[in-house]
């Protein structure tokens, strides 16, 4: 066995600090060339306040979308690092990691981003403000879905790989999406969660362990990981309204989505515990859907939160995705694995592509049947941005152009995963053997606490060979 | 045992789907019949904006509101969530069926406020905003203080017949409490939490089980758990001053609730440890107490608040708070359970019951004693909303009608848990057995976590020296 | 051994409620004489509006400010607090202790603070407001820090004294520096980082315990208490941001410092998880250095956030920080226990001391250089105050005002700590044995949960009933 285990190395003590410090200088050299604070964020602020007769600070854009700003950040981090605690020996891969690479992603998306949305022409430099650090969250929101298809199974430096692909990936897909079809998605069903989750299963795929099952022992949760996987969800499902309003209008736009996003999460809840409660013997509820499948009212509000979709038009789609993700953990995820050889950790095809794609649906027919009687003439126009080339689109046609969108998303994460997944199968990322996944010990020090301590004066071959490694 | 537990069918697979599933259901129907966004939400809002002459889309009541709504989200899901994991095996259900009744609460409670407060007489439609919103989570706040005392006792589907009534009863509560009375009460000390409390205490009261100490190896905190309340308990204590100013005046009515707030709550914490301390032998602190009577001082700000209360009248209410709240739990929660047959598993008589009245007392003589000289002639007339009808009323009549405010609550609670406890006697709902209560087995899927299978038939001199330690 | 802990006696039930209410009383009393509202959150503020023109309620400080002091209110209970639990049986006192003593510190430093910085000429009263509240949370976070240094060797009287003179302290060093030097420092990488360090290392020097080995078992985390300190981490990483420009100017300041921050602490993320990795065998992560050097960051931009630092220059800072910090808790803190006597717990000479130090030089080199073609005329005005008695301070002279704020806040920490530490060398303030150290039984009474306690060599029909159940 230990013999075997070897046959993978997972030492990462020099490829891990390498790729830390060379991208993190790269991110250095990067920002000192093109990055630059925009005007609302520049010392030149006053000045411009008075050309732009703008009377009070408060119009700063920062007063406006810094409150939404830090609720997304505490998804990014504690909202999805927390979730991915739920295993029982991979609370600290589950949260560090995602720690990591949402750090270094979200560097890299202000400049990739930036590039493609946020060039000033007049001296080819990106300005950043606040949109641009929602934004970048936003990004690597993408590659963290794809991270929890491949939870425990891969090595801190493959997810750095990951994100490394992902990202562009994201900037041009989203640039695709957002500019040139001019399509509406304001939370990301498309461009964040059904990217993301396609991005991450078709990784997944390729990465396939037929002998997965060796690390069956701790591919499950515990009673207090459940309890902490419970923080991450309820800081998601709390602060999704702020997800999806972050970046819409101003005004009624931002007012609009969070209600939306804030009833659509609500249906979602009691969906899930009737379908958990439902397939269970005895009625038991099982935490697993809890955790995710609550969450997914949210996913499929990302695109349609904006829209005048009606307060009962949220509440149907939350119904509608409570059961749906529900559903897919109980049926489709063994499913997959067991047919289709996509080992899916934390089950986002239950939680962001299927919800992805059904919100881009929403959004697209919530788009084509808009009409003037609903939202004012001058509604309709700022809510679908009508405006500029765009002001001879009518609501049928941006309904098509939004169906097209999720086309892209699917592409960009289909191909991309494909893509990255064959880079990361070379044998050089130092990922897990088959029978040494979903384990702390493999790349942290885990400490001996009391709890852990072994019973000795027992043989426990389990437990020599594993406290054996540590001396 | 197996038998006799088995007498009481904690079997919950048809009832609970069929309760989510059907009150969803109505939920979308009654939203699609009545509620619709109202005019800052609505995407006519720039016509609005134009008509009223508002400059700035600041102005939208979503700026002033929304980092508070989000603060009070954070108490209903993560704070009253947490604060109820403290039990050593229940901290599923604690968070669980917090989050469940939750999402539904806010559903109903914007139908039934709404009908209440919000009724456009135009259309009659419900028109919702921001403050809404808040307004719904504060009316679940109510039941979810009453799952508070019966924590461990009752079934899921007991939880979703308390808030199904629980709802209108606040709602008709509040209307005349805040409409009729013309009573303010920004936080709620009367609305919120002496009526919840007296809810879910009236419930325990006629749900009496008389061997419940059967199940008294689980009623208690194990390590873990404790520090997962103490999430709760911080989240409350921390933003409890966005609670009671969430909903109070623009500008200084909420910048003096926020601090008044902030005061008390401090000065509890230090009365608290004092009288924990002091009760214990060598001054050993008790962590059920720094888990809830901390938070008291929060709960009796809940009417004064945005009044001219002074900082230090508020650092006296905190004062006063910690000492009665931590007595109760010493004191008083044993002796009712053991004389008056309430089994209060929270504590919510000393978290919520006492502080909520002391609360509704401290704001009726501050309301009585407030002057033009303290307030300004607007300030008092802004603080007290003398206008209209209301042009006429002095303080001190103010004062006599919040004391009224008191006795409404109270009467709504007990009345109100009173029917509803009956209802819940109904051998229909699935609650589990006497010696069955307190335990997640029953209604959730439990992970057979590596930490809690437990070693047995073995001896362990490392364990053996440790525990003889403790006792 | 029983007989030798007694030598020191740590029963704290008469100390520790007395110094509760005795202090509690005096804030009371002295916030009856001096403490007022201030005119943005007294009732005349309608009033006020008036006089000085001020069109909207959006306009009171309240709304900039309110979501940065809610975030900088979770750093100070939530993240601080939950740092502190890392150690495996002393999550009370981590997060109990620093509960207690913030509420208190946060009173008296309204006062202290107030008395040196928001005293009303008018009538010799200090008025209150949140910009006083953000700066009371400020003024509690050095002694929160230096608390790090003593984490679990202490009691809660020696924490209550320690504040009880860390506070003064603070006020004095921070009027010297902000107002008779004129130094900017928004987020404290002087005035509390570098003090608060340096006060609680000065203090652990001299309460040294040569035999704190006795406690060694206890001196180390567990695998879930790891996990908790892990929210402590995030909260304050993701908060961060919003501590840093909490209090910096309107409109770009608070905007330039949030982005600032947030680059620097995504920077120190990967250069922390590169020298962790390279440290160890295998590669394997440290927790402790996850926990703690990717906070650096933020301590160091403490001085320089609001300036004109630039993105890459946040950058860079973070970069060093990381490496800086990591390699502290590799060499430095072992140097110092063994050959300084200074036995700091949780590491805060690599957390805030020297990434403090670091961040006060940054800012002076960052003052010195700044120039009116960055900043342009009113921006450098602005952003350094150049204005009134300081109009004629070039940038130049700041950078050395700047320096002189480092030796002041130094002076402060090692001076005032040596002061303190003698106090708290007194045997009466009911101080644990050295063999008894990082033990929760010392303080609080600890439930005996079912996990730790183990069925041994004992037919136990309970468990085996329950666990046969789950088979």
């Amino acid at each position: 066995l230990k013999k075997k285990r070897e046959a993978k190395n997972p030492d990462v003590r020099i490829s891990l600090p390498v790729v830390c410090f060379v991208w993190q200088i790269a991110m250095i050299i990067l920002f000192g060339v093109f990055v630059r604070y925009d005007e609302e964020s520049d010392a030149h602020w006053s000045e411009h306040k008075r050309e732009k007769n703008i009377t009070s600070d408060i119009e700063n854009d920062f007063y406006y979308r810094y409150p939404s700003f830090q609720d997304v950040h505490v998804m990014i981090f504690v909202g999805f690092g927390f979730l991915m605690t739920f295993l029982k020996r991979y609370s600290f891969g589950g949260v560090g990691f995602n720690f990591l690479i949402a750090a270094f992603g979200l560097q890299w998306a202000l400049l990739m981003q930036g590039w493609f949305h946020a060039l000033d022409p007049a001296d080819g430099q990106i300005k950043i403000g606040i949109e641009n650090i929602i934004n970048a969250d936003f990004c690597v929101a993408g590659c963290l879905i794809a991270y929890g298809a491949l939870l425990g199974k891969v090595s801190p430096v493959q997810l750095m790989v990951l994100t490394l692909f992902g990202i562009p990936l994201f900037a041009v897909e989203e640039y695709i999406i957002l500019h040139v079809l001019h399509v509406r998605d304001a939370g990301g069903s498309m461009v964040i969660h059904t990217f993301g989750a396609y991005y991450g299963l078709t990784i997944s795929w390729i990465l396939y362990r037929p002998k997965l099952d060796q690390s069956k022992r701790l591919n499950g949760s515990g009673y207090h990981s459940d309890v902490f996987a419970m923080i991450g969800t309820l800081f998601l499902w709390m602060f999704w309204p702020s997800f999806n309003s972050a970046i819409s209008d101003h005004g009624d736009g931002q007012h609009r989505a969070a209600i939306n996003t804030y009833l659509a999460l609500a249906s979602s809840v009691l969906t899930t515990f009737a379908i958990s409660s439902l397939s269970a013997k005895r009625g038991k509820l099982d935490m697993v859907h809890i955790q995710n499948a609550t969450l997914a009212g949210g996913v499929a509000m990302g695109t349609a939160a904006e829209f005048m979709i009606t307060p009962y038009g949220s509440l149907i789609v939350g119904f509608c995705c409570g059961i749906i993700s529900t559903f897919g953990y109980l049926v489709i995820t063994p499913f997959m694995e067991k047919y289709m050889k996509i080992q899916d950790t934390c089950g986002v095809h239950n939680l962001h592509a299927m919800p992805g794609v059904l919100g881009a649906v929403v959004g697209a027919i919530t788009a084509a049947t808009a009409s003037e009687s609903v939202y004012g003439h001058e509604g309709l126009v700022n809510t679908f941005d009508f405006k500029g080339k765009y002001a001879e689109r009518t609501p049928a046609t941006q309904g098509g152009f939004q169906a097209a969108g999720l086309c892209v998303a699917l592409a960009f994460g289909i191909v991309g995963g494909a893509i990255v997944g064959f880079i990361l199968r070379l044998p050089v990322w130092g990922d897990p053997s088959d029978d040494n996944c979903f384990d702390d010990e493999v790349y942290w020090e885990v400490p001996e606490d009391e709890e852990s301590i072994p019973p000795i004066l027992e043989y426990n071959s389990h437990m020599v060979g594993k406290y054996a490694d540590r001396m």
